[in-house]
């Protein structure tokens, strides 16, 4: 095992340097820096490749194999996660893997431009040159029932067509008659979000609650970007970012709430998995501790929306804010401000989307690209499809492209698959809240009093030590007792809003 | 030769990445992350050499050597530095290495007990063990004359016992009558260093200068840190870093000069070198583009003295600088500040000399290096022959082994060789800046007007540019038409001292 461990090991840590040469080319790097940059992100990434590949490593996986214990033990994981990633990728041709990446650049730039002049056109040709390549990409992975379950598993393993279609129509029967309920009732004010609020104020609540969360700064940093996100170079660097408007408070509240979501689960993995594959994507070559992108989503829209879009929350803690920023918010109530940031309000951006509308973003995307992929929606026909939609679930009609269909970087990317994962995140959280409510009747009161230990602790046992000993079904029956179901989802969503 | 370069780029890669590592470990990377990213550097470090060693490598190298150019072409220079890097760590034994490795982290925590105990008798066990590996790495590398000049060479390709002894002798010799001449004036007043000075005054000062000088900021940036210093990741990102002292001025000025000078190296090394051995160190497993240590301290020191301990520079920007800090500033005269900034004060700490002292500090270094080594000196002598030579150098008793012999890190790393290329970068400085006086007699009015991009213009035609196509010497006589000379240096000091 030692010699696996070692080797894996290494595979970790050069994946760990891609996150680092990532997170600084998004938060630290000068322009200038770019292009040699990409250089350096693609030569390692081909280097865990082809350690990983390499018959020093195939050798070292067969001594382990034979030494394996049977059943869930996480030797005996390292041994299955490293034989199916070694034959993932050899399953998958060198020339793909290029063709897919030359055609990545062109298409985002093409992407870039037609989105700036609102024309698809100027994306369509690429797209469907992704869409061939991804097309491509899953029959060389493999598949059994669809073609878009091979893209779905590089991002939520276990996942599939089949099983969306069934969450989708649960999730749509049921939100559409909570958001119908809500579009009869008045429009809270929402007046003094938009006021001036420095940085400085925002940042020092974001981190001062994050830190309350449990996420760990002697382990962790808070930077701005852009585009907000999580990495971390192991369980003992998890660092987060988030964006400062100071015209819109909300959007580094909750984003630096989602975030340390994110950076909780990736700090609290069982150290033991550190440099293993149970702490990395093998497949995505990516070094996470996360067990899937959707699990990894339950925890950031936990934190995000469970605990910070709650009532008690803001009772408990309104104050705190205020104190910040007290000649802009004296006039607002902590009830005002809580039903301020859970306005309902159908829109056409999907990462701007209030909590309800959300998923309706997501699952069109999903279902456009089940069809692409499938080949029975021609690229030509996505805007009239999207606007379609948009009109049918929201009751809106797309001004323009830029404002539709081609709102998105992920297509641009060839990134198909990946969507589904938000609306994972989103059932599986309400899933977890839904047993530890039953398991624990007073968790309620507990974080009402700013007890978020209780659930981090609940949390950590049930999800984040695992690191990737489990695939995201097999811990959600470990913690509730049953795989991926939306009735709890749409129960809190009914409770909440309806 | 295609091939052979995308070898060697992807060595640079790697490289460049421990470099960004490292530049996080020191600014950036929380506490906690200290053990993983050692981790992560040992990988990377050893992958770089891997690749560097690898059969694909080899037979890269026979046919780029079938195909390769007569002379100084880059290619050329490509095949000689990969042949001699390829044999050079082919000599050393993976067990040695390991052996230094190990070595290096007890002794260094050896070290600081010492230090902070002020007791020579914890750390001398483990600098027995450090000069004897060292000796052993010596013979690895192998050497003709001396075993040091195996050490020295990994800094100093070229330079040796020989060379030093003479440079060492006519330095002694030259400067003790110059230091004499000063000690028998009255000392300039300097009360005013020590004021207090906020961060951000030192800060926007220095930055300015920096970019003045010519330090590109779209492909650089600075930082904080406890020691300060230059790291790149290609000409394209080139970063610097200093330690601002609110009760010490000149800390953070000069510092920050220094490392714009080492930047500007880097930043302007030819980009058609990119990713070749001409901006590798191959032997040392570093991406740097300066062709020695000694090269490159010769930029930083002469930025940091030629031009900024300079009457001109002062008389010209410290409106400047008392912009920054008016009412501390109010009551001192131009000259005042640079009689103060060049003031002349024997002491026992090596990175606090002055500028005329600090070859003392280095010659005796070095002369204790040399002795460890050739095994003329035993370890637990060494107390004894430093507070000696401080005495009858500087004629200061030593008061303790905190401030004497315990004072630098280098010892407890095992970098033997290191020392010599301080002197060696303030001998080549004043050569250089002879030299351009005698081809472009107004540079000292260019420079006094604040023309920096003359000499900045200069110094790229003539070292920046090359990269490490040149060694140290074959640089200055192309640019000086000779060899190392300490001639101009004594000359120089003594028309700013004597």
């Amino acid at each position: 095992m030692t010699d696996l461990s070692n080797r894996i090991g290494a595979v970790n840590d050069v994946l760990n340097a891609v996150s680092l040469l990532t997170w600084d080319s998004r938060t630290m790097m000068p322009g200038g820096g770019a292009e040699t940059r990409g250089q350096q992100i693609a030569t390692l990434t081909r280097l865990a490749r082809d350690i990983l590949l390499s018959e020093e490593t195939r050798t070292a996986l067969k001594a382990a194999e034979a030494a394996a214990q049977p059943g869930y033990t996480a030797e005996g994981q390292q041994v299955i996660q490293t034989r199916e990633a070694i034959e993932h990728h050899s399953r998958v041709p060198a020339d793909l893997i290029e063709a897919r990446a030359g055609l990545r650049t062109v298409a985002q730039s093409a992407w870039i431009e037609a989105r700036s002049k609102s024309d698809f056109s100027i994306f369509a040709p690429h797209l469907e040159k992704t869409v061939e390549l991804s097309r491509r990409y899953a029959d060389a992975i493999g598949w059994e029932k669809h073609p878009y379950d091979a893209l779905i598993s590089l991002y939520e393993p276990g996942e599939t067509v089949e099983g969306l279609q069934s969450l989708f129509a649960t999730l749509k029967a049921g939100l559409k008659p909570i958001l119908a309920a809500v579009q009869a009732r008045p429009q809270p004010r929402t007046d003094f979000l938009t006021r001036d609020y420095p940085e400085e104020g925002q940042r020092a609540f974001g981190l001062k609650m994050a830190q309350k969360f449990g996420y760990d700064l002697t382990r962790g940093r808070l930077d701005t970007t852009v585009h907000p996100f999580e990495v971390s170079f192991t369980r003992n660097d998890v660092r987060i970012t988030t964006r400062y408007r100071r015209d819109f408070l909300p959007a580094s509240i909750f984003g630096t709430f989602h975030e340390a979501g994110h950076g909780m689960y990736e700090q609290n993995v069982d150290p033991a998995y550190t440099r293993t594959t149970l702490a990395t994507d093998l497949i995505g070559l990516y070094a996470v501790g996360g067990t899937s992108f959707g699990a990894h989503e339950s925890q950031s829209r936990l934190w995000e929306n469970h605990v910070g879009r709650n009532r008690a929350f803001w009772r408990l803690n309104f104050a705190e804010l205020q104190a910040q920023f007290p000649d802009k918010l004296a006039d607002v109530t902590a009830d005002e401000f809580y039903a301020a940031v859970t306005r309902i309000q159908p829109g056409f951006i999907r990462v701007e989307a209030d909590e309800l509308t959300y998923d309706f973003h997501i699952m069109l995307r999903v279902e456009i690209e089940r069809r692409l992929i499938e080949g029975s929606l021609a690229v030509k026909d996505l805007p009239e499809v999207w606007n379609a939609a948009i009109k049918s679930d929201l009751g809106l009609t797309v001004p323009d492209d830029a404002r539709g269909v081609l709102q998105d970087v992920h297509w641009s990317t060839g990134y198909f698959g990946s969507f589904p994962t938000y609306t994972v995140g989103n059932v599986m959280a309400a899933q977890l809240m839904d047993t530890l409510r039953r398991e624990q009747p007073d968790i309620d009161i507990a974080l009402a009093d700013g007890d978020y230990a209780s659930l981090a602790g609940w949390l950590r046992g049930k999800v984040w030590q695992h690191g990737r000993r489990f695939t995201r079904d097999d811990l959600l029956i470990r913690a509730t007792g049953r795989a991926l179901d939306p009735k709890p989802y749409l129960a809190y969503l009914t409770g909440k809003y309806a």
